[in-house]
């Protein structure tokens, strides 16, 4: 648990998977789970009710659609969506996320549908 | 709350302090906090005996010395210390990290001394 082999190198966990709007667990903190993501196009409006979620642009460009305006996020920027607010990611390029949430929290919150996709462990 | 304000910007945050092994934070998730904090030297050896505590290396490199090993983190890479797992983070040279860990949780963890300091907000 605590040997080397428990480094993630973020740009070698995201060179080892192309699906899009999947998340992959590479770090439990507590009981909560750290993500990666790759992103292209546009997502489906969700809402996560009891917990915020945040989310730090690795590489590419983020839009946060909110109902009161959107947020853009370039590489190297983050921003924590509060529980209960309606959002939609957007990527005009393919963009490369980190997520943090509590584990068991799916991607598309209160919406379900076809992208509904529980987190995978990246290995 | 949900304005582009809220954009953390982690090079632009990073530019605004240069205090050593001070925690600064930069948004809030749930019950915990996103804080960034410059290093360079040796700390002190520590326990969080109730929490983990994520380290990701945003510039230089970073040392985590463990009882059993030491943990080297590059630039983009991240590590999870385990609770009750005593480490004491070095950095050669001046590394700029971001962590995540429960809010209140002490930079010192058990071990207290002249370098314990509560987060400070980053505004």
């Amino acid at each position: 648990m605590t040997t080397p082999d428990a480094v993630v190198n973020l740009a070698h966990k995201l060179s080892q998977f192309n699906e899009l709007w999947t998340q992959k667990k590479v770090a439990d903190l507590n009981d909560y789970e750290v993500k990666l993501a790759k992103l292209k196009g546009e997502f489906v409006w969700h809402t996560h009710e009891d917990t915020d979620e945040l989310f730090l642009v690795i590489s590419g460009r983020l839009t946060i659609r909110l109902r009161d305006g959107d947020v853009t996020l370039e590489t190297g920027e983050l921003f924590v969506v509060p529980r209960g607010i309606e959002h939609c990611p957007v990527a005009e390029e393919e963009t490369a996320i980190l997520l943090l949430e509590p584990a068991g929290v799916l991607n598309t919150g209160d919406a379900g549908g076809p992208l509904t996709r529980a987190a995978e462990t990246l290995d």
